[in-house]
């Protein structure tokens, strides 16, 4: 375990944080780690009354190229995750779920970046419309399981909380 | 697809850089984006002769917990993302893969991080001994496809990149 000598705020934005740390290592030298604050996210993967799955296409900046990813969004503060899942399912595809239960909780890029999301699998839909934040332009589009499958395997599917998602559903519909 | 109209740099570091953008959307409208930059990241599910797979457990600090994760690290400038995945599996377990295999290339949280990780499998291990930088306190530990498929299940494994390793691993297999 490391001791944290020292945080310095690099950066404070609207939701992330960015901090300069000196810290302790295990054989008591000192040294420094970067740390990308963020606020937690959740990510819901969910399956349509035709049997499809709920996929969101967006322009992403920090990575400079349109990207398939499941619903997903930050965490707000002190906010329920299973809550949050419903909430983002409902505002980016406009489709309410009755069924929800959570497949898994990972960090995404534990060396620099202080972020975990909760990933959920949802169900039984109903649509009430969509609610996108003002600066969010997302296009919804649905895949049978075996798009998604093909997806993965020719890698056109390039985002991981998406690819631990779909994974981990077809663990558990034993597909 | 967003114009950047201004990059604005707050913190170059030794291996990252943190921006704050200026862009415009789709609408014609501006805003704001903020970028962690990475140099992107190799990581490698590698099987030993006993059939067990690799992994390594270190303290992270952005995370402020131990971590159990399979063998990764950061690219170097030009590097061949094979060939590091090759060099990061040898200095943090000591061992040389014979057989390496792509798995996936994906984003680890493309909202805010300009970072790709770059994942293989290997096999054919024979030790040459492990290799660790100054400032990494490294335990390699070994498991059977069976355990890592139940810490997964119960989310003791809860490092983005390894349970995508882990569950494409596993498809290639056909376990």
């Amino acid at each position: 375990m490391n001791d944290i000598l020292k945080e310095e705020l690099i950066y404070q934005g609207r939701i992330c944080k960015f901090t300069h740390d000196t810290v302790t290592f295990e054989d008591g030298s000192t040294g420094h780690r970067d740390v990308l604050h963020l606020p937690g996210a959740v990510a819901v993967i969910a399956e349509n009354n035709e049997g499809k799955l709920l996929f969101v296409s967006q322009y992403r900046h920090a990575v400079e190229t349109e990207l398939l990813e499941i619903p997903a969004g930050m965490l707000e503060k002190g906010e329920n995750p299973e809550l949050a899942a419903l909430r983002e399912l409902q505002e980016e595809t406009g489709y309410k779920a009755s069924k929800i239960e959570k497949l898994v909780e990972f960090f995404t890029s534990p060396g620099v970046v202080k972020e975990k999301i909760y990933v959920y699998m949802a169900s039984d839909l109903t649509f009430v419309g969509q609610h996108l934040d003002a600066d969010e332009y997302i296009n919804v589009k649905t895949y049978t399981a075996e798009e998604v499958e093909k997806m993965i395997n020719n890698n056109e599917l390039q985002d991981g909380k998406s690819i631990i998602a779909y994974e981990l559903w077809k663990n558990r519909k034993s597909l």
